[in-house]
Order: C-alpha cells, then sequence, then structure tokens
C-alpha cells in the first residue's frame, strides 16, 4: 500500500498541532489505520517564525497552491481560517479531485452550501470534526452512531471563552470584565473576542450541526443569537439561589419540522450534568427517538485536541482513499437529494420558561402592576422573591416563569418597561429545565 | 442498489428492540445510508409471545440456523446472550461469510480470540457497539475518533444496575439491599444481580476496551474485580463529607506498558462530571495524548438505546457491503499484526489514594499504634477523622492517605486486622482524585 500524503495550508495553532501529531505519533497512526499518512507539505506565507518543531528540509513553503497542485498530496488540510482565501483554497483543491478537511465552522457555516455541493459534484470527501466541539465526536456520532434515530434535541456549550468567563463569574464572583480579562491573560480568548462573547462562534457550530442532525439546510441568518457580555453576577447569584447554574447555550431542537435554533445565556439545574462542565471545556447533550439522551464532553478548542479530530477525520479519508471509495458517510449526514432548506421558527414562537429580575421602586402595588400585565399576556408566575437592598431606591424583584411564549414576553415587558415605579431594564434569562 | 437484508437471532428485549428500530425508522436509516436495511428474519425458540409489535408473516421463525443459511441474508445480529450456543452460531455465520453484529459483551470478553480472529481470516465484519455503554459510542470513539492518540487512561461507571443502588444509597441513605430490592421492582436489576453487583459485567467491558486502547490482548482474568455489595451508607456518607461521591468504577491506565485494568468502588471528588452521572446512567472518561480528558455519557442499557447502538453497527456494515469492503477500521482498532499479548500489573503494585474505617475500640493509643504500622508500611497519612457515637465500644477511626501501594497496604491492614483495639474488619475503599 502507497502511503497517503498529507499537505498542511497553514501553519498556526491547528497546523501546527496536526504536523506535531501527524509525526510524533506516526507509528501509531500506521499501525492503525495499515498505511502511513506522511506530511508532505505545510504552506504557510511565514515560513521562519519558530513553532517549536522541526520540520525535514522543504516541507514548509509559501505557496499554497503548490500544495494544492502537488500531484503526490492526496488529502489537502485546511487550517487558515478566515473566509475568502479558505474558500477559494479549498473549492481549487475539491476541484482537482483532493480530500479536504477543515476546522473553518465560520466558513461551512456561511458558505457550507457551495462548498457541500462542491465535494458531491467531484465525488471526494469534505470533512469537518474539528470545527465543532474540538475533540469531542460529535459530528461522528450524529453522522454515524445516531444513524437510526430521529433527533430531537441538541443542547451545546459549544465556546469555550464563554463558558470559562462564566464559570469564574460564578464561581469566584468576579465581573464580566474581570473575567474576559483573565481569560485573555489565560489564552483562553482572542484579542478580538466579539466572535466568542457575543455567541456568534456557538451560532455557527449550532448551523452545521443542525444540518447534519435533521437532515435540513439551516440559515445561519435564521438563528437567534444573544451573547453574554450584559450577564451580571446578581442574575448568576439569584440562579445559584434557584438551584439553577447560567451557561451560554446553543439550543437546537426538532419537534414534528418546528425547527428552533437559538444561541443564548441560559440557567439549567445545578444538578444537571451540562451544570458540571466548567472552565473552558465543552459539552452537548443530543436527544434521540432511541437513544434517549446522552452526552458528549471535551476541550473544545486548543492545539492538541483540535488536532486530534483532524487526525480522526484524516485516518477515515485515508482508509476511504485505501478502498477506493469516498463519501461514504455522506457529509451532511443524509444522502444530498434528501437535504431540505427548512425554515426555523422565529424566535418570537419560542415557548420556554423565564426568569425575569425587575428593579422594581419601592411603592406599594408594584408587584400588583407588574404580575397583572403578566397576566393579561398569558404568562404564568411559579415564583416571586424580593431579595436585598435598595439600590437607587429600587429593590431587585425576581420572577421565575411556567411555559410562555416569547412573544407574549416581548409585549409584556414592553408595557412592564414603561411602568413609571420600574427602574432600568428588565432582565430576562431563559431557563431549560 | 439491492438492500442490504439483516436477520436477527434472538427475539428478546435486544431483539425486539433492533426489530422495531429497523421498521419504524427504516425510512431515515434509507435516506441516510443510501439503501434500505430490511428486516428479513428473526429466529427465536419462542415465536408467539406478544412482544408489542407486528411482524410480516414468515419473519418469525424457530430455526437460527436456516437465518445463518439464508444466502438472501448478510448481516447477522445475534441477541440470544449466554456463551456456548451465541459461540457456535456466531462462529458458523462468519464462516460462511456473514457479517456479524453483537451486543454480547461477556462472550466477546472470554472467547473473543477466536471471534475475532475468524472474522478477520474471513473478511467479514464483527461489530460490537452494543456491548460496552449501550448507546454512548465508545467502540467507534476509541477505535476511529481517538486514532491519532496514546490512550492514557479511561475510568468508567460502566454497570447501570450499580450506578443506581449506590445513587440510590447516597441520595436517599438506604441500605444496599432496599437499594438492590428496588432496582429489581424497578427493571434495573435482573433476577440474578450477581454478574452486574459483583463487578463482573463492568469487568467484561473493561477487557475489551482496554484491547481497543491499548492495542493489546488483555486476559480477562487478570482484572482485579471487587462488587458493590459491601458498600456501607455510612462510608458514603463519610465520603459526602470529605466531598466525594462513591461509584463502582472500571479503571484502565497505561503508563509506559504498565497496564492496569480494575473494577472497584471508588472515591471521587463529588464536583467532577462523574460524580454527576447518577441513577442508571453510564458514562467514560477517557484521557489521551492528542485530546486530553473527554467524556461520553448516556443509557448502558435498556432496549431502545442498545438497538441504536446496534443499527449504527448496521450502517457501517452496510456501508461497507455497499462499496463492496470490509474490516475498514479493524475489529480491535490496530491491524492484526499489530495487537499484543500484554500483562496486566498485579493489584499489588497498585499505586493509588486510601479511605480507611477501622472500628477502633476507645482505648489510649489506639490511633498511635494505627499510625506506627501505617507509617512502617510507608503509607502517609493525608487526615484523620475520629467521629460518631460508640458502637460495642467502638467509634468509626477514618484516615485518607497519601499515595501508598497495594502490597503495602495489604500488610499494613494485617497487622491492625490483629490489633486487640480494633475490632471488625477495617473498611478501604479507593481513591481517584
Amino acid at each position: 500500500m502507497n502511503p497517503i500524503n498529507v499537505g498542511i495550508l497553514g501553519f498556526g495553532t491547528v497546523g501546527t498541532g496536526v504536523a506535531k501529531l501527524l509525526i510524533e505519533n506516526q507509528d501509531l497512526i500506521a499501525k492503525r489505520v495499515g498505511t502511513k499518512i506522511p506530511l508532505k507539505r505545510i504552506a504557510d506565507i511565514d515560513t521562519t517564525t519558530d513553532r517549536g518543531m522541526t520540520l525535514n528540509p522543504g516541507i514548509l513553503i509559501n505557496d499554497a497552491h503548490k500544495v494544492i497542485n502537488d500531484p503526490k498530496i492526496d488529502i489537502i488540510v485546511e487550517t487558515i481560517g478566515g473566509e475568502e482565501i479558505a474558500k477559494e483554497l479549498i473549492l481549487n483543491a475539491l476541484a482537482g479531485g483532493k480530500a479536504v478537511i477543515t476546522a473553518n465552522k465560520a466558513l461551512l457555516a456561511k458558505h457550507g452550501d457551495i462548498l457541500f455541493s462542491a465535494a458531491t459534484k467531484k465525488g471526494v470527501d469534505l470533512c469537518f470534526e474539528a470545527a465543532v466541539g474540538g475533540c469531542m465526536p460529535i459530528i461522528k456520532t450524529l453522522r454515524e452512531s445516531l444513524v437510526g434515530n430521529h433527533i430531537y434535541e441538541m443542547i451545546g456549550i459549544l465556546n469555550g471563552t464563554c463558558n470559562y468567563i462564566l464559570s469564574k463569574i460564578t464561581d469566584e464572583g468576579i465581573s464580566f470584565e474581570t473575567a474576559l480579562a483573565q481569560a485573555k491573560d489565560g489564552g483562553y480568548a482572542e484579542a478580538d473576542h466579539t466572535l466568542d462573547v457575543e455567541g456568534l462562534d456557538a451560532a455557527h457550530k449550532l448551523a452545521l450541526l443542525s444540518g447534519l442532525a435533521y437532515g435540513m439546510r439551516v440559515d445561519f441568518d435564521d438563528i437567534y443569537i444573544e451573547g453574554i457580555s450584559k450577564v451580571t453576577p446578581l442574575d448568576i447569584a439569584f440562579a445559584k439561589e434557584f438551584g439553577y447554574r447560567i451557561k451560554l447555550l446553543a439550543i437546537g431542537k426538532n419537534k414534528n419540522g418546528h425547527v428552533e435554533a437559538r444561541v443564548h445565556p441560559t440557567m439549567i439545574p445545578d444538578n444537571s450534568i451540562l451544570a458540571s462542565v466548567n472552565g473552558t471545556l465543552n459539552a452537548i447533550m443530543v436527544k434521540g427517538d432511541a437513544v434517549g439522551k446522552m452526552l458528549l464532553s471535551g476541550h473544545g478548542a486548543g492545539m492538541m485536541p483540535t488536532a486530534s479530530a483532524i487526525i480522526s477525520d484524516l485516518a477515515d479519508v485515508a482508509r476511504n482513499l485505501m478502498y477506493q471509495t469516498c463519501c461514504r458517510v455522506p457529509v451532511l449526514s443524509y444522502q444530498p437529494e434528501n437535504i431540505i432548506p427548512h425554515p426555523v421558527l422565529p424566535m418570537a414562537d419560542i415557548i420556554t420558561n423565564y426568569y425575569f429580575r425587575f428593579a422594581a421602586l419601592d411603592q406599594p402595588g408594584v408587584l400588583s402592576k407588574i404580575a397583572g400585565i403578566l397576566g393579561n399576556h398569558e404568562i404564568s408566575i411559579k415564583s416571586v422573591h424580593q431579595k436585598g437592598r435598595k439600590n437607587n431606591g429600587a429593590v431587585p424583584l425576581v420572577m421565575l416563569t411556567h411555559q410562555a411564549r416569547e412573544a407574549d414576553v416581548r409585549q409584556a415587558l414592553d408595557e412592564i418597561r414603561a411602568l413609571d415605579m420600574v427602574g432600568d431594564d428588565p432582565v430576562v434569562i431563559r431557563i431549560e429545565d
């Protein structure tokens, strides 16, 4: 059996991890796969910086197109990131008949259609295990292990930066700003933290997972996204008092074709397994008709966990090439003709439980007024808590609701906001019981 | 593409689940795999009992050999259980060139050698995702997702019956006997509970996983096994006080070729994710050089979760048949020539932390005597707690140790046991921090 040669585009953190693993664990990989998977080339515009590893001469070059066009290279690993250049290179590689592996979730979430159909048309593999959840094998689990299940629900902690920040605020009582600064110091947050903290990264991953789980094409722009920058230590403390922990969840549900896809801070019971997933860890709970609930957890990012996921794809593609097959498992779980575009339920139509915190002025009748408005909008109150000291003449009035419709909640809150006896903007956090 | 026909041996709980899923979700499965996987025959000696589902006439027969020898059947699913008959049928099916899927962990743990080599020799697939952890895809994860990792450690809650019983004792303070009775009432324990409660079932699974993780053939008889029947509410209460929860763990480690394989009640930190896996749930934590720690959790038994795992294998085999390949992923993770028999480290050489509970008579000098003996055997004490009221003139004296060698612990306990001032047998529970 001839070895199957790999070319890597991009010699940053992830590219370096893949190169390291391919070299350091090459014997292990060959003993398992049954053939060697040597690293033939890496392309990066920076060919001089020390990445802490030694490459044989001639491996590192500065021209990605040379890697793509090298007839001896069978599989391309794209670790450049970004959108335009990566997209062009992947399309060129696919057109040249090369299998492609990428961890580029933003690219796949936004331009997946064109990439997936290019791969299908050419009959080559396009794999992306590392795009969601780092080393957690959620892509393989959805595509292969759960092949016999109708999937009803996915609830994921899919962004390690947010989970680190929320864990810090919860366990140490520090502010969002301090926690974010610590995340940056520790290397757990990018210099530009917007993609992570505002929920976009988690939403990219949810878009991909929804497609795989339901055999649907979900439009990224249909996903409701709310980040964690407004989560306060006060609400986290209240959550704790009521037996909850706040997590940034990516929630995907499919109830008889009503598809929900939303990312927002959420209260979950503190004795649930997801609540014990803290720090930079990721996790995802999947509910299917046969399996019931199952959970995966692991490092969602980092050089070596991401590299491990890419090596898993590399081995899969290598096995396909060894047996002269490809697309053995369809790229989006379902055979292409069975994937249908499907609308996401508008956020206004979501039904869930809510936590509200109002800044209620210390006047008689406030509670009855607010409760009255909620009642008028069919929002049934489960419990009310008025606690703590006055702050600018207001005390926190906290309410937990039974199931209510988001549209009703929005209308009720608009009316409550207009009351003189309520200061500040009400805080709303959804609850997943 | 011609459909790929399935024959099931055994129409008990698991066989019924597989039949249900194949029939009810047949469209879903075809949309994903790209071909139908119809159920052609089920064999069971009982062809009359109502299993709550309708089969087309002629599907259910009473002769397993007719299923195995049917030239139209491509894949055999063995759900009979037990050892001799199942072994003979599987060997016959493999010899006839049929792929086989089984959930029979006891059979594989004890007679895997002969079955795996029969499949390899004939060049047909033998799959067993459902044998460990029910719907948790731990077999696929070890064989495929972690292909680039040296695996150092696996720590699993692999028996739902034991986890249910321990959770009940912990959360409700009831005795082992009451919890076992409740498990039987709830259908979570077999009439003969020995295999589960005494740790054998978890050990069967650990034997299989060790082989897959390390490329080694581990002898089942080398595994140290201690069940949960001696775990008392008192020790569980002490564990809680020190921030631990007691679980029956299957522990497999590989430190530079020193392979540990042991099943015993273990204290784990109560803020760890494994500690939050309660009731009948299973979970496994795997540690590899690239992924770090990752965790899977889900229903480890039950009709439909087990059936889901079998359908995952069925789809894998069907995809292989569609592309005229087989054994694409080697049955034991490593290519057959790379699997070596390997001794398990004797239990006496294990190094871990310990919890001891002595029944110390209320006499001066007891503590110094016990501490002296432990010190003589290089066992360093981390903390000492003497609590509670006298019982037969004795009070519980609890000690937590730093890392110590099991052989030293055994010798020290023999000496302590011989002391007049210590009543009853000391309780020993290992701690996994």
